[in-house]
This record gives C-alpha cells, sequence and structure tokens, in this order.
C-alpha cells in the first residue's frame, strides 16, 4: 500500500497531519493520549475508521501514562467528535481488555488489523462493480487517510484498477475541508487512477450529462434501517443520483454500523466553526459582519442507497436488519456507551 | 438603493470590480470596447442582467472610438460568455439604433433603464411570497451586483425585508467563485437582512430537517419551455428542493427568457479554468498532478420550477410559452443574433 494514515511503534502513534495535504506531508508523533484526543478533534485524523483506530491507540498510550483509568481515559476521547460511530467501537475495543487486566497495545493492534482486513474485504467484495472502466464519483475521502489502509469507498476503486479496469473518478472537492481535492485527489494521484476535480456543485450537472455510471461514499454511523451519516453533502449527492438512475453504494467495515440505533433520526450531527466556512487558505471569503453554519454531517435515508459494500458481500438496505442480528448474536456490542 | 453594479458619466462606464468584493471595494473605469470586453470575460462585471447592460455600454463606447463597425462590435462583445442571453439581448439593443443611425449611448441608457425598472418590478411582484419571515435559500448572487439595481432573485426578498417580513436567508457560498460568500452576503448585510453562508453542500441538509421554506435563484436563460441555465449547482438545489416538497422560484426579467429556444438541450454551458476549481486565495487546494473540471451553469428542467417571477406578474412553466409568444408578437426580438 502506498499510503497508511497512522501506524504505532515503541510507544509512539505515527500520524500523517491530514489538515497539510497535498501540500505538505508532516507526520505527528503522539505519546499521550491527550494528544491523540486533541489529534482527533483537530481533524488532524479524520475519516471514521481511522479515528477508531487512533482511539484505540490513544486508550493505549493512557494506559502507559499510568494516570487514567480505564473509564476515564474512555469518556476524556469518546468527548472528542459525536458522529462517527468507529470511535466508540474503537475506544471500547481497548477499554474493555484493559479494565480486564489484558495488554492495550495488543488490543489496539487487534483493532487495527480487525479494521484493515474490513477494508480489503470491502475492496475485494466491491471491485466486480467497477469493471470496464466506468465513470464513478465519491464524495469528501473515504480512502487510506480515512481507514489506516486500503479505504472503504476507494478499496473496491483501487482493486478494481489493479485487475485492469481502466475506471475515472469525479472527485467532489467537499466543502469546507476539502477532503476530496486535498486528499482522495492525492490518493488516487499515487495510484495513477484516473480522475477530475469538481466543486461539489458540479456533480448533479455530471449525473445529468449522463457522465457519471455510479456513486460510491463511504460512512460516518449506518442505522439499523440502513439511514446513514455521513460527510455534508452526501444527502444532496444521493438525492441526485436516484433522480438519475445512477446506482449509489455506501462502504463500511463492520464497525461502522450502529445496530443499537433504528433509524438516523437520532444520529448526533457535529456541527464545527464557521471559520471552516468563512475563511479558506488564510483569506477570508465572506463580508466580517456575516456568519456561517457548518454541519460537519447529514443524514441519507436508506432508500437512496442501492447496496452497502460490507467485508461479508454487498447488502440491500431491507437486509441490513437481518444481517446486523446474525452478527449481534455471535458477539456482544457495548451499545450503552455509544451515544 | 445601497449597491449599484456600474454607471455611466461622461464617456466612462464605471464598474465595481466583482472580484475583489467584500475585501475591497475597487471601481475600475472603463473608456473602450476591449475594456468592457475584458470586464464580462474575467467577470469583473457578472450576472445575466448586468452583463447585458456592461455590453450595451460597452457598444456605445465603441461606437466613440471610431474604429467599429456595429456589426463587428457587437461580434467583439459577443465572443465573451456564452450562456447568458442578457449579453446578446443588451448588444444588440444597442447595435439596432447604432446601424439605424441613432445615439448608441441612448440606447445603452434606455436598455439599462428597462433592465432596472424590470427588476424593481420582479421585486414587486414577487415580495407576497416571502412575506411572514420565512427561510429562504438561494444560490449564487442574483442581487444588485448581478443586475445594476434591485437584483433579481434578491429583488423580492428586499421589498418584503422592506415591508417588514423579518426573513432568514440561507447562502450557498457557490464554489468556486464564492459569489454567495462574497457577494450575496455582502449585499445582504448592507441592508440588514438576517442570513447565514452555508457550504453549498449543507443546502439538502437544511432543506430535509425543515429549515428552508422556499428557493429562490436567478437565470442566465430561460428556454421557451420554463428550461433555465443558472449557475452551477442550481440544478442540484432545484432536485432536492422538489425531494422535500419546498417551492423553488426563478427571478428574472424579460431579457433573460430565450423565447427562440425550445428548451435546454442546446443551451451552450461555458466551461471555465481548471484553476478556479483547484485553487482559492492564491493556495493550491489540490495536488499539482491533478486536474479539475469548472463547467460554470448548469441546466435544471421546467419541471423542478413552481413559477417564474417575471415583471409582469407570476408566471408557471406551463403558462410560459403562451406569454412568450404574446410578448414576441408585440416586439421583434433579434433572434438570429443569439447563439
Amino acid at each position: 500500500m502506498a499510503v497508511r494514515a497512522l501506524w504505532f511503534e515503541r510507544g509512539t502513534l505515527h500520524l500523517i497531519d491530514q489538515r497539510l495535504l497535498p501540500l505538505r506531508l508532516k507526520v505527528l508523533h503522539l505519546r499521550r493520549l491527550g494528544d491523540v484526543a486533541d489529534a482527533i478533534r483537530s481533524m488532524a485524523v479524520r475519516g471514521a475508521p481511522a479515528i477508531g483506530v487512533a482511539a484505540a491507540y490513544g486508550m493505549a498510550l493512557g494506559a502507559a501514562e499510568g494516570r487514567w483509568t480505564p473509564d476515564r481515559a474512555a469518556a476524556a476521547l469518546r468527548g472528542t467528535r459525536p458522529t462517527a460511530v468507529d470511535l466508540f467501537v474503537g475506544i471500547e475495543a481497548v477499554r474493555a481488555e484493559w479494565a480486564a487486566g489484558n495488554d492495550p497495545v495488543a488490543a489496539a493492534e487487534a483493532y487495527r488489523e480487525l479494521v484493515v482486513g474490513e477494508c480489503r474485504r470491502v475492496g475485494e467484495v466491491g471491485a466486480p462493480l467497477f469493471r470496464g472502466g466506468p465513470k464513478v464519483l465519491t464524495h469528501c475521502n473515504a480512502g487510506a487517510l480515512a481507514t489506516v489502509e486500503w479505504g472503504t469507498a476507494l478499496a473496491p476503486l483501487r482493486v478494481a484498477h489493479e485487475r485492469g479496469s481502466d475506471l475515472f473518478v469525479w472527485v467532489d472537492e467537499t466543502r469546507p475541508l476539502l477532503q476530496g481535492s486535498r486528499l482522495t485527489a492525492w490518493e488516487l494521484g499515487q495510484e495513477r487512477i484516473r480522475h477530475a476535480v469538481i466543486a461539489d456543485n458540479a456533480a448533479g450537472h455530471y449525473m445529468r450529462a449522463g457522465e457519471v455510471d455510479s456513486v460510491i461514499v463511504g460512512a460516518d454511523r449506518i442505522a439499523r434501517n440502513g439511514d446513514f451519516a455521513n460527510k455534508i453533502g452526501t444527502y444532496e449527492k444521493a438525492v441526485v443520483a436516484r433522480e438519475n438512475g445512477i446506482p449509489f453504494f455506501v462502504a463500511a467495515p463492520w464497525s461502522t454500523f450502529d445496530a443499537e440505533r433504528a433509524d438516523g433520526r437520532a444520529i448526533p450531527v457535529e456541527e464545527r466553526s464557521p471559520g471552516e466556512v468563512l475563511r479558506f487558505g488564510g483569506v477570508r471569503a465572506a463580508p466580517r459582519s456575516s456568519t456561517a453554519r457548518n454541519p460537519a454531517f447529514d443524514v441519507t435515508p436508506a432508500r437512496y442507497v442501492r447496496a452497502f459494500v460490507t467485508p461479508d458481500g454487498l447488502v440491500r438496505p431491507r437486509d441490513l436488519p437481518t444481517r446486523l442480528r446474525a452478527r449481534a448474536s455471535r458477539r456482544k456490542r457495548p451499545a450503552s456507551k455509544i451515544p
């Protein structure tokens, strides 16, 4: 793999500062739980699966500091970002082992392996959807940077490309933080996958013009009925895709599915600073007297989704509750810990 | 009026450089046709009605230079931007008078008066739609800056606000050139109308949340059946508005209606430089190896429009052909000159 969002060596979490890409590749070296919490809150690391793994290592660093209990460490990391369920799953994976007297670093490593393995399988499951060189649209970044390795939405495109599909990707720039133009374009460039960045506003134009064969995105939280939260703007793309008869796919590891949540209504949507909208590259874009609203996510109803690309196959929204029940009967989920 | 996009005095066209707003208010002083053509092409002046008036004055300046024929002057200005029909209407309004031996400056002044008067009437016709302090979403800038005075989409909001409606405006920032956050927010601030800037991606989120009561936009060209071209992203907003049962209005003077065009299929859509998408505020946002596509407009089918707000009343799309035929029978349009 060309790109890894983070790695852990000798008591230090090394993490690419995604706020500076693609102009600067800077790696942060984090040795304390508080540093990891700051990196998640400030979006130095972002993407639901990646923040789950970062938080798992944050728990392990907290255990080594000696001044945290498992529960207090978990509470400190849970407060960083509200929407992605992976954060809570990653924290809990380590908290439970730590509280049981097991090695927190080993628990974090195991969680990382689980997520990376599932993303690789998402790639293999989804790759056949992108044979024959289609034109695919994606929103935000659901690549290796968002998931440690492989990606979710980008994993099937990577595998299809490796197998010879000459696909082309429309990259929504994804305002306000431009994860599309900064991160997805960078990852696709590393792998020499053909692509063009577009303003988010242009996606519908190309859908209507017949220039988009399918849409694939990641998710931050998927409810039991298939409603899902993802980066702001996803809902619009899903509506316009259906209006134009274009299939819409959501790729995710199991850590992103929240089986305890019946539907999307109560998924907490983070609102971030107005400054992310009002400024860019240090330049004020709006009058000083104007303010902004900045919801970081939106919730898309399940009816817009053709299928979820999971580590264990394509799952239609109507089949999702059954699949999640079957998984839950095999292992307990830390439901009470997830807001 | 607090804001005027341009004015003509003693042989000079004075024009606010809209590329620098809201951080800098700079006025360009143009004395030659070529200067006006450059200002239109570079978007120092933009907005369909405003570029029509600027081009009319450009014709008058060309006549004073002594080295242009009416037809050659018209051809030079027609080449600047392809989508807005007002450009061709404004040029022709002066060309015909100049060719007939009449005063080109007087013809330009008359065209300006016509457009300003129609925008004022658009405001009066549309104001009753926005009584009672609704939440309204608009895209791009269809204000005074886009129309010389009053605006098209903003004119009804202005008049409703003057009459006591405590309305609130969601301002799509309108990437790539941010006419929403730079220009619409500035105009609303000047008139103390409550508003918040949002990333274009957030419009659907607020529509679905019940936070948008109606949408109003301007247009660059409206075909006989009601299909219309407007700033890129308009189509997505129209689709998502209808999906949520939110009425969608298009406000325009008669110069924006292209009665010779049956529908939206052949409206020319300008594609501008990739640099507008790849950079902002001098900062490169995407990897150097990535490119972009940058359509400046999209075409929205008439079925998404509740009504056109015209100088002579609200017109439903299905009634538009009849209305345009009635107008055409009263005055000839220079159809052959409009690409």
